[in-house]
């Protein structure tokens, strides 16, 4: 492992690689079991995910100059939370997805019991290991306020509260606030908590830099959903993986589709500017999330 | 509140609607949102609960002689859990319940996808109320070993494994050893945290106590679910408030159907003969833990 002066001699781009490799490595140690409920849990967190809230973990931990030994715990944490929603998500009761990054939905594979179950158990386990990490848990209180900050990102005020806010909206013409607020809860609870929780490890971090912190999180959790409705129009299901127009054919509220592609382009933009104004006021070593943030809001799949 | 003194002086049972008024207010609390999804919550946490959970995690807090201050937020985490887990096993693709303690089940008072995301919800309030409530967080090592204890209790080794170990059995045969391993998990697992979580706030607990108190739980907790497929196939649905002879209709496997009621009887005798010499080998007043041992393992409902 890099130390952090060695880390900032190297762009992040550089970087991403082995830090994936590293959480991954964590997450696989902690989804070895033999039984059937273990290979649906392992099935559906393997999945050639891109890791990107691991990453938004660790840029937002090189910005607040954080051990990247304290960052592993939390990495982990919020990619099973992500790659739990996104089994709950599929389920015929929910976004009835069939197809995954090009593969089997959870329940396809397995069976819709076994589905419901790994994504319960996926949650329980982001718990299990903030809660339990030895480097986290030499730091209790840090440790205590990350699983706050967690759990409230998960729940009905957060990812759950917004994945049935999508669900309500579905045939419905939302305006662009109530839009913008299922969004901020769907998707964004979970990219804003992927942001804080290195925070968690700083209190002493002035509250008008905590405040910047949490602004950019918002701006690039919304335009990375923006961009994520644009590209289920726009892109192709083979580049995507998942069933391009699905959203569409679900009749789901989209950005793009209630206001236009060209607006949701220019949302984006300004989204991505108002992100990094924040980020420089935060200030300290930006490097890390200015590039996530491009790669985040200028992505094709 | 009465100071711990006063506890000692009044039995238990003389105490249990006060508990049970103190948990739920406190519930009612965090469960007080105004959209679909949090009446959903609320719903499916109001549902005339015996709160069986909260008074173990008091009885043992007695034990253990635990102002009962720092006892309200981990009762209210087990009974979220416990509540998620029923909202979730009444899923069509699950158990397909209808009725629980006489009302309809959370999917068909609502509908599928918002008792699914009602039961996510509930998971990670149970997570937060324990990780942010003041009285706790003012002890954060012990804090944080209760996340830890409920987050495992609650995962693939835990109750969601015990879940998918019962839906595998289903048809099956199981011997007693395989089937009493799963009733650890699905109905043990939960009821060993109510206990063992007061004891996350007394480290200085010699390892003979706590092991002694693991037993005991377990013991408990066994008891109890044969307790509970006894009355599914003795009981009268209007007593106990869900379809009688459910489990049957399922093909489950329980332990009266496939070993015999008269032999479920001496199985429940004898792990309360276990549990009490496991109670009094840790001492301490072991009144409250006692009296509901009684009540769980002699109930008619």
């Amino acid at each position: 492992m890099l130390s952090r002066q060695e880390n900032a001699a190297q762009p992040f781009a550089q970087r991403v690689d082995s830090i994936i490799k590293r959480v991954e490595a964590c997450l696989d140690e902690h989804l070895a079991g033999s039984d059937q409920l273990s290979h649906a849990m392992a099935y559906s967190v393997f999945n050639g995910g891109k890791r990107l809230r691991p990453l938004l973990v660790h840029a937002s931990g090189e910005l607040l100059d954080i051990d990247p030994d304290l960052l592993l715990a939390p990495a982990c944490a919020v990619e099973l939370i992500h790659c739990y929603s996104l089994v709950h998500d599929d389920l015929p009761a929910m976004d009835d997805d069939a197809l995954r990054r090009g593969r089997p939905t959870t329940h396809l594979q397995f069976d819709e019991a076994t589905a419901i179950l790994a994504g319960d158990a996926l949650q329980a386990m982001a718990f299990e290991i903030l809660a339990s990490e030895p480097a986290l848990t030499a730091r209790p209180n840090s440790a205590l306020r990350m699983c706050a900050t967690l759990a409230r990102a998960c729940g009905a005020q957060g990812m759950a509260g917004g994945q049935a806010l999508d669900l309500d909206m579905e045939g419905q013409r939302p305006d662009k606030t109530a839009l913008e607020h299922m969004f901020a809860l769907k998707t964004g609870a979970l990219i804003r908590a992927s942001i804080l929780l290195p925070a968690c490890l700083r209190p002493e971090l002035p509250a008008a830099a905590h405040a910047d912190l949490t602004k950019f999180a918002d701006c690039l959790g919304l335009g990375f959903q923006i961009c994520d409705d644009l590209l289920d129009i726009e892109g192709e299901t083979a580049v995507i993986g998942k069933t391009a127009g699905s959203d569409q054919a679900l009749d789901k509220a989209t950005w793009p589709a209630l206001f236009g592609c060209d607006p949701a382009r220019s949302r984006i933009a300004e989204l991505a500017a108002e992100a990094s104004i924040c980020l420089d006021r935060v200030g300290g070593n930006t490097e890390a999330l200015s590039w996530l943030t491009d790669r985040l809001l200028n992505r094709d799949r």
